[in-house]
């Protein structure tokens, strides 16, 4: 069943892509199998992230994207993704519903994932749904975030070219370089940008760019786009400047660092979540809630107790036992 | 001899206590044993964190802070942290020689923790040097880092009130406010307040805190100070704060659950590098290097990969045999 619908959605059954991408997101045991076969048949898209400050359009922005996209006959999925809310729809499907166009256009795809508990939880879905949408060969795939906090982030560092949506005005742009993006955008965009200010927000994000001295001086220097997405001025610039940044990630062979980095972290917090259900399965919640209370009260302490929880789980190395024993 | 240096270092020792602290910040085995009995003699002290902006005057307001506190008849401990050099002094001990009246003063106890390769360890480094000094009897001890970046974050979470130092003009705010530093805050600091732009960035600031949304409405509202670290100015008012929060965290009851929270956390984080320790135990870090490319390679998957290891390290558990088996 699973292969039938695996060999229907990489022929581009929209009915079957849809299923998957619900079985995915309801991290539905069955799925877990069929993610290892579709991420075999992955690793053609270009995964864009795009995220910044709530208001700052970045839905519009984003459909204007899809548009210069299909006139460049590419086929598009977007995954807008949304930590704050446990419902999807609200201001993200409102902005889609006017876009009729690219609705009933087969070759661009829209799902909306909203909170599922965790930011972990909704992260991980978020890179499955991507990984379906790359199986059934997508050109580009654009995570889409309402906002720019460290939930936010850790969704867009799924992508190979991060965005950062900024509009002119002081306010906005705090919010938008909270939680460290300035560090981990490829590309920015000051949108609304038949607005006055523009200019100066430019200069602004150029400034601290070029305080920022964890980047190499060598490496790819970010492009600072001025975008109205209302009419859709400087969306094709834009376009191209992705088209560059993937080039680059080819050319210098950071997109291999990168998927590393990816599959490394991934790897980890998949060992991470069997260690905390093997954690479960072997205290319970609440004699791990007493063990807490009591390195709280002082009358354990987080060593002693990690160390007779790591003995429980059989993951304890020979030498910690003794030391602490 | 543990036990001697303990005993030493509780009856006020200076060299046992430095000693103690020298042995936790090199991770020393014997370190281990040492901290569960320390963790046990501590709880007294009132944790204070100050981060903030670079240049603004961060280490001249802690020392303006110390002897307000000395004056209060405190015994004051700082652990100033700088995750961005491997090397202790530069900046922070450079601010230090210039208090040569607090550098003679038995009550105060002033050490520089570097960068230890990763947050993580620099962070656990600080946590059990607090702790040594917890039990040494500080009556306050401050966690003082020189930036505001995401690192600098995680390490002053080991706070009970936490102390964001910012100063007048919009640049430096926006370094300030990046990682997600207006949700931690407990107490604001407009340092350099004699310079124009203090009215504006407190009230640029409280504008700020009256979006964040997050916070809880009945809960503790973060004052805004207006401080003047060169001559003392709101210093007095800042001690103020601090012993007002101390009060609200007791009344509340929010301390016990700040206590809480930090055990779970640090329980977590030292069972995950048990975990991988393990990892490297059992598959050495090359071949897991090999394991990570493959998946990157999509030769493999982060679901298989994932399951193979946890199968290798004892934590898988029966169900998740069965679903990817």
């Amino acid at each position: 069943m699973l292969d039938d619908l695996i060999a229907r959605l990489t022929a581009g059954d929209r009915r079957a892509l849809a299923r998957m991408v619900t079985l995915v997101e309801n991290n539905d045991p069955a799925s877990r199998a069929a993610l290892a076969q579709l991420h075999a048949l992955g690793g053609k898209a270009h995964i864009v992230g795009v995220t910044g400050s709530p208001g700052a359009g970045k839905s519009t922005l984003v459909m204007q994207l899809v548009r210069e996209l299909r006139r460049r006959d590419q086929r598009v999925a977007i995954v807008a993704v949304d930590p704050t809310s446990p419902f999807t729809g609200g201001a993200i499907l409102g902005d889609r519903i006017r876009m009729q166009d690219l609705v009933g256009d087969p070759n661009v795809y829209i799902r909306s994932m909203a909170s599922r508990g965790s930011v972990g939880g909704l992260s991980s879905a978020t890179r499955d749904a991507v990984r379906v949408l790359d199986a059934a060969g997508f050109d580009t795939i654009i995570i889409e975030t309402v906002g720019a906090g460290q939930a936010e982030v850790e969704i867009v560092r799924a992508a190979q070219t991060i965005v950062v949506v900024t509009v002119p005005g002081m306010g906005d742009d705090i919010q938008a370089l909270k939680a460290g993006i300035l560090e981990i955008a490829d590309c920015f965009c000051v949108n609304k940008a038949d607005r006055p200010g523009a200019d100066q927000a430019a200069a602004e994000l150029r400034m601290l760019l070029s305080l920022d001295t964890q980047r190499d001086k060598d490496a790819w220097k970010p492009p600072i786009l001025k975008t109205t997405a209302a009419t859709g001025a400087g969306v094709p610039e834009l376009a191209d400047a992705l088209g560059r940044h993937l080039a680059y990630l080819r050319e210098s062979g950071q997109i291999v660092v990168r998927g590393e980095r990816q599959a490394r972290s991934e790897i980890l917090a998949l060992l991470y979540q069997a260690l905390l259900a093997k954690l479960g399965a072997t205290l319970g919640p609440a004699h791990f809630d007493q063990i807490v209370a009591a390195v709280a009260a002082r009358q354990s302490d987080p060593y002693s107790a990690a160390s007779v929880i790591a003995r429980a789980l059989g993951i304890a190395l020979p030498s910690e036992d003794d030391a602490t024993g």
